[in-house]
């Protein structure tokens, strides 16, 4: 299978979904190997960095794309499925930035107290042992924890004409911060204009349910993903399949709206896929969802609300396209 | 090891935290039998009863207790080892109720809407294979679902001079409802008032994070535990404890709020657990925790945040107590 | 018109709705006159003093009460009009308190910031220009502020068993800290338990909507009342009414649970007594509604919604009873 | 004093802030008489109309505008004050959409009840008695409400690179939906890009505090306007002031972050107007604003925190622009 490579220089990063020219045009089914830099752009290298002296303003989260899918028009949906999602550096890094985060106060829940303040942590990767290092600031603690690749953000053009920043998670995606987002795993959007314009990035190498700090081990990744249009198949939510599970990621403020964006989205899903009726949907969704926290400091939290494809007859929702998209590839790694 | 057994009357049943004289009067290290009725008072029998015609106004979710532990004063901690929790009956119900779950419109969140109709299913049990059945209302699905069951409400009485109904969750514990309180888990819990008070109830044959609907698969169940004093040891929130993980359970609404306060309590414990820092326990925590949720259908809404002991070289909270727990009785089942 | 005079001892305060024995009982229509504490128990004097070394811990806003009217069950409702609300010392008192207020993170919501400090200020009352000093701590600003006196506290014994502390505003009306709370205004208050029990306190000289800082101008007051029992008729949340407007107050948390309690409250009372339909009610109110906001510091927000009479042709809600209050009393001053 | 004049075809309505072109380029200083068109572009007219049939799919709420400001460069703030507002029809209108208001579940909190059904009612203008005409839809009450003009809509393009709908109030202003925003007031708002971007619209004939059913009684206006520039002046969060008010304007989720928001830019406004310490202004701050609810409808909410000059020593802020403008128009009528 040909495989389009896509490596984007750095003038060619972009930071917003919605409101940019493609960088490529793709057809559907093509299978591409893109590169992305990681959330503070590669420049927040040292424990003595400063996020504000080394980050351009207004440049956070930098995203490889957009690409252009011909063909995709609104109803329609793109299906992304990653093959492989890699540590293109061996190093990582997550910061604690004043103002941002989940346990202090921020610009849009402000107090009078003082700030934290900033704090940066370099992890080391160790491939061989797949693992990333935890390096204390304040003691000799040194711990070292299991390597555990995702992508922060994907996601397509918004719809009403806006343009959100990468910051942003919302129903076209964006900055969801699941850990679910890995290898292995079909993300499912729907598209809302012409050619669906996705983008991916802000890789981490591992990240806390919660992403409670405000960023995870953030890193430069090497993807190898397939992209498919499903042709007048409507998403309202972002949805993410892997091999066990379905799942719905529902995003909003406060933290219960992203839940019950995700809760009803999944009670309505499984009940289009199994013919349950909405009531009986809610009934048995309700004793075997799990409900894992993705991110509570975003400008919007999300929360993923998924289920075991085993309890539901081993559906296989969007034409089973994700089981198709697991044998696309020989060998990921 | 002696055992003492309790199985309440039905007129020894309660429906609050605090504000009633206690059923037993225990010493630290009893281990005990105890019987506890489900959600509806197990009157909620068929799949044409009605909640409201069957369950008395007000006695919602009974609890077994409170037993008062001789000689627990403010500021001590006690601990709850759960042994075992099996289903004492060969059913279990499920209810929507209407004006109460997260897919509806509350009291507390109310519309002009209609409500969802009530809604009733029952499930039996199958104790060999442990699974319990979803049996569809409005088609022929059934669905055999695992066996997975715990208990919805542990608590003590409050701080304050407050009596809290047992459909309450809050940092003294009560109806948190979150499946980590499963046999093999030790809950800490505050002391606010002399002998604690504890009291539990609100079996679940098995419940999916969030308890979307309003209610688990309830059912009544015998449980094996054993209670200790902890003597001048405070816990802030609620704290759990199994052989692979430490949790804290914090509750609150909105929904960030109780995500905010186990993040905490688990950030500050960690680094008192460990000798980190608060700012390097908030990175460290940031980047291992998971956070499932617990309910967002309660009084206050619940998240469970959880790290693995074996990023914190095995650390032995409380002393150890949990795992000298897991040694007491030999065979639990 | 004869008036029982009740000035509780400093061991007959209470700190709670619910839980405690009446410290007299009354017939419906006893006009009364009664003394409240401050909510520091009359402790903070000076600006040097510290809230934590001065008042008892878990004895915060002390109540005056709980009265038990004599023939009130379940279902009726408790009217309480305030004839007046008087300073009865000539200094008031404002705190800001670690972790405590609105432009903090608080044990609700914790962060990992520093608190801001323990900050008191003292209020002088001029009867005479009927204005309060507020004297600034770092610097020599001197401001007069008109004198506003309110009170922060109205409540009954809440239902289902509960005992609430008095920081708490719910159903059971508490700690709602509305300005609206004031001489001239009627509080309607559905009873849950026999005599309904209701206490008063917490005065306030005056007081920002949001009460920002977590305390007003918190002061002693002498208090002119008049409890009535309306038989059979429900409320399900505090109402107020004055000479020109109809107010339902609602608390709960996020604050907009607190607006949505109270704005379905007042759309169902309108469509009651007007007999518009709930959807024109729901039309009229959402033209002619004000919303202003009570607290955003306590247990629960609360938020009042305000219809003027006037749009209402003069509705008399209650059967008239407040238009008949006014004029119980010839010159409440 | 001439007056620039803009009446947008229909196809010059814009449905966003910023990403797009501006339709005119005006001085600093410019007086402007400009049209705005109603909420539903005027195509909802009869109480039979349907929101759906009528109003295009993605084009709700048409702005006029953007005005490009000559000089205006980021860091600099826009002052618009509005000398009049005046409907420009003889009707005004209100709808109740499916999905869409404050006593409703809603896209961004569902629920499985059904939906409220859709509602319209057309107002008849009484501009002699200044009233508009409330219509019951399922009795015979007519209710005359008085006439109370003012813009739902005021912002700016936004900052990062963003764009958004029309429907959305944030920092950038927009669609803040309070009844401050009435002739006579002046509007500050901060400059993200190159000559700031303003638009206007969504005039109301009048609207209660929280606009709860989700519209006003929508109406096209004629306003009249001066736009000004002040370089090298930031304003963070919206700002109002008006003869005997200053106030700021805080949107978000839940409401109570419009409300933090708010509280802070406020309190941090008043220490640098008066000199005041921050902790001396919260104190003032807290016994003096008044805070009102704006919207609870809107993607974000809104409240809007006020202070009375007259406590602050008659406050000019922004150099006392507000009272030059009330001077520049003789009779605004």
């Amino acid at each position: 299978m040909p495989i389009v490579e896509f490596v984007p220089r750095s003038d060619q990063l972009c930071w917003t979904f919605g409101g940019i020219a493609p960088v490529m045009m793709v057809d559907p089914g093509t299978t591409m190997k893109v590169w992305t830099e990681d959330a503070f752009s590669g420049k927040l290298r040292h424990a003595s960095d400063s996020f504000f002296d080394v980050v351009p303003a207004g440049q956070p989260n930098p995203q490889t794309g957009p690409f252009f899918v011909n063909g995709a028009m609104p109803g329609d949906t793109l299906a992304i499925h990653f093959h492989s999602i890699e540590p293109s550096r061996d190093w990582g890094v997550s910061a604690s930035v004043p103002w941002f985060g989940g346990m202090t106060s921020t610009i849009r829940d402000p107090t009078l107290q003082p700030a934290l303040p900033e704090r940066i942590w370099i992890y080391q990767v160790d491939r061989r042992a797949r693992s990333v290092l935890f390096e204390a600031r304040d003691s000799d603690h040194r711990i070292a924890l299991p390597l555990a690749p995702m992508l922060g953000t994907v996601g397509l053009a918004p719809a009403m004409r806006e343009v959100r920043s990468s910051l942003v998670p919302d129903d076209h995606g964006g900055n969801m911060d699941t850990p679910e987002m890995r290898a292995g795993t079909t993300c499912f959007l729907g598209v809302n204009v012409e050619g669906g314009l996705f983008s991916v990035g802000d890789g981490h190498y591992r990240q806390g349910e919660g992403e409670a700090c405000g960023s995870a081990v953030e890193g430069a990744m090497d993807v190898l993903l397939t992209v498919e249009l499903l042709r007048h198949r409507s998403t309202p939510w972002p949805r993410l399949e892997n091999d066990e599970w379905i799942m719905s990621v529902g995003s909003g403020r406060p933290l219960d709206s992203a839940w019950r964006v995700a809760m009803h989205d999944m009670i309505t899903w499984v009940a289009q896929e199994t013919g349950l009726s909405d009531g009986d949907a809610y009934q048995l969704v309700s004793q075997v969802a799990l409900a894992p926290i993705a991110n509570v400091v975003d400008p919007n939290y999300t929360v993923v609300v998924k289920v075991p494809k085993a309890v539901l007859s081993r559906v296989q929702p969007y034409g089973g396209w994700h089981s198709q998209a697991r044998r696309l590839v020989d060998d990921p790694a």
